[in-house]
């Protein structure tokens, strides 16, 4: 038996490091070739990176060129041969070619080197995604989602998943997605809160992590339909103690992010000098503070007022890292914030705003925890109280101080990546005019 | 200052063993207490364990013992004092109470120690969560998820999260929630799968883990309506690859459970030594030979019929750990399966049946990775072709075979748990009659 007639180990490109000198099988897709007299260099993906594989006319024979010539791009292919360390290839790593086996011939693959409209990349999401800049920040958003779970979980918090289909709506019913339910309506969850604060309860600690749905009629390139959220809920915290936890997890998962996703963040074309300059502490500004930058700026504003995402911006270009703003007028917060104490018009809530003018992030508060003011606050909204009767239970039973917060998961991957659409920072994105493929 | 007035620092009662001795601040919740004389006993919860506070008249003041006195099930408190080891205690630390302060009494609480039925427990959900086997089922699934996913990112798999919205039902949409998506019907996801065959074509190796949806009018203990599902899919994996990833899977899950939650089995009452008894190699055996297993226990069946739950269980209850059973008549199996290429009439699936009667965990399969044997398949079926034609580009543009399965969470849950109804399970069910809290 010939060497070349041996089927050496299966290796993942991203493992081939150790494998340097050793021959290997590579098991993936023709991402590009190119020909150099009689060398022919194949560049394979596996999902995992992209090796160049170099073939000579004296090593691998006509036959194999042949197959080279006429495999076309994202053909599905098995090469074998020595791996070895070449700086200028592309990972690092180069393969000596000396088998290779067409698994499949592609018919011609529609993305192509050249520019693709939107939509037409948007229709081919399924084949988009194996694109190099795709690729790269759904492999962040990877990073990023490990780095949040391993954040709480280190911190012992318990992962408490809240329903999807709710009863009732929370905060009025034009932006829910509703369906029946056995003869009931039920509403797709627009956030775990409400049910997170039952699990401090039992917990102590919560985390939520999960799909949240929101029937956004616009079509702006910060909203999706269906994104994730992350959702802590601590029992006996504090305004104070949610923003040093939501500071905490940014820096935690700047950090890991910077570590581990080099290679990507170089893909996305992403200047990490504006990452590596997140870290604590984070400034933090009261809502007032935020009217007086506004006015600063000769921006026309007035106190009460909801802080929209122009005036976001204005107000985070003030600082080089994430800017939390506290103490809103409670009449434009949701009626679970507790009052401050010391002045009933404003509540404890905070609102994180990334830097580059990528909006807000993290929306908190601590949360009322008295009984009759949270009554007093849903007759005030004209919420149904029955609706809420469960909830309304937290503060009957053993209520405490407590606090947490929500975390856009792909607010976050886009602002990491410096995406400028969120569209890209999921791997089917649903939008109000895109629901396929 | 006495040493009374100064407050020690906040520890979690599970982390309180390395404060052996010294003094410590708990804060959770009065999960009992009883009286001795000039000795009261309160048993504190906290979320994460419960510790008992020994107060003597003589250290604490008749002042707290009638704050103790007056303190309902489930006030809320902070108690502060010197925490040392005591074997007969609950969790095996004790505290000697210097101060308490009582956050709120609680109103009369709807759970005691009394049998309750079903149906006020499940309305009661919220507050059920606090009881003390109900908080042990829940860490268990905790730690079962994050044993999943270190599983399959420790192997660099990347998590890719399937849509939730589909704009097609790939099964009939008889057992589908269906949402009114800005003027179009879209349906609620029943698996990622084929979502994840896109990823695993662009990442090589993925696992989707997301809630999945089932508008299932039946009210058996094993259903619920709305249920997390676990999906790897593997380029260039067979059948075989398949099975041995679930084995190992398993295998790890068991493994984490055991070394970090017998406290919490203990609580449940789980017999461990089924859970112990649960190594490689898993019995595979296929479909014939369930069907011969059957017949060998005089059970009527018919080659070519689906495997019901009390054939399963038959079939499981020959073994000590969980089987796979594979090859099925492709007729009873999905469209997107493989055919054996030896015998036309199998399907390349595999379900893993775990033991003690507890049925399905796993289903999978090797995918049909052959364009025209898949067009095929979907006329035969009377699907619509143009809604999987992003999934048959899968086979135009580097065709490969690949394969993965998917595992019910709540379904593990409740076998590692030996929890009789899946409600149990995952903090709110849903289920055909149960939509609140």
């Amino acid at each position: 038996m010939t060497q070349a007639e041996t089927t050496p180990q299966h290796v993942y490109i991203e493992d081939a490091a150790p494998f340097d000198g050793q021959r290997i099988t590579v098991k993936g897709w023709l991402y590009h070739k190119r020909s150099s007299g009689k060398i022919r260099f194949v560049v394979v993906r596996d999902g995992t990176g992209i090796m160049q594989c170099v073939a000579s006319l004296a090593d691998v024979g006509e036959r194999v060129f042949e197959d080279i010539d006429r495999m076309t791009q994202e053909s599905s292919l098995i090469v074998s041969g020595t791996v070895h360390a070449e700086p200028r290839a592309p990972g690092g790593y180069e393969l000596t070619l000396e088998s290779l086996q067409i698994v499949q011939i592609a018919e011609e693959y529609p993305i192509t080197p050249k520019e693709h409209g939107t939509a037409f990349l948007m229709d081919h999401r399924h084949l988009w995604i194996r694109s190099r800049r795709q690729h790269a920040i759904l492999r962040i958003r990877h990073t990023i989602v490990k780095a949040i779970r391993d954040f709480f979980d280190e911190r012992k918090f318990t992962l408490f998943d809240p329903p999807i289909f709710t009863p009732s709506a929370c905060e009025g019913t034009s932006t829910l997605f509703e369906t029946d339910y056995f003869g009931e309506k039920a509403y797709l969850t627009q956030s775990g809160q409400l049910y997170g604060e039952a699990g401090a309860m039992a917990f102590g600690k919560i985390y939520t992590f999960g799909p949240t749905f929101r029937a956004e009629k616009s079509k702006t390139r910060r909203h999706l339909t269906e994104f994730w959220m992350i959702e802590p809920e601590v029992a006996y915290l504090d305004l104070d103690g949610a923003m040093d936890l939501a500071e905490d997890m940014i820096v935690f998962i700047m950090d890991r992010v910077l570590t581990t996703r080099m290679e990507e963040l170089k893909v996305v074309e992403r200047d990490v000098s504006m990452l590596e300059r997140i870290k604590k502490p984070f400034p933090r500004i009261t809502y007032t503070d935020a009217v007086d930058i506004l006015k600063k700026n000769d921006i026309p504003f007035h106190w009460g007022d909801d802080i929209g995402g122009d005036e976001e911006t204005t107000v985070s270009n003030q600082f080089d890292r994430p800017v939390m703003v506290h103490h809103f007028p409670a009449a434009i917060k949701a009626f679970y914030m507790k009052r401050d104490p010391q002045d009933d018009k404003l509540a404890l809530g905070f609102d994180m705003l990334a830097p580059e003018g990528r909006g807000e992030i993290v929306g908190g508060a601590q949360r009322e925890d008295d009984l009759d003011l949270l009554l007093k606050r849903i007759h005030e909204e004209n919420l149904p109280e029955e609706a809420y009767d469960w909830f309304l239970d937290l503060r009957r039973f053993g209520s405490v101080p407590h606090a947490g917060y929500g975390l856009g998961l792909e607010r976050t991957v886009a602002w990491v990546c410096g995406a400028p659409h969120l569209r890209e920072t999921i791997p089917f994105p649903r939008m109000m005019s895109r629901l396929k493929p």
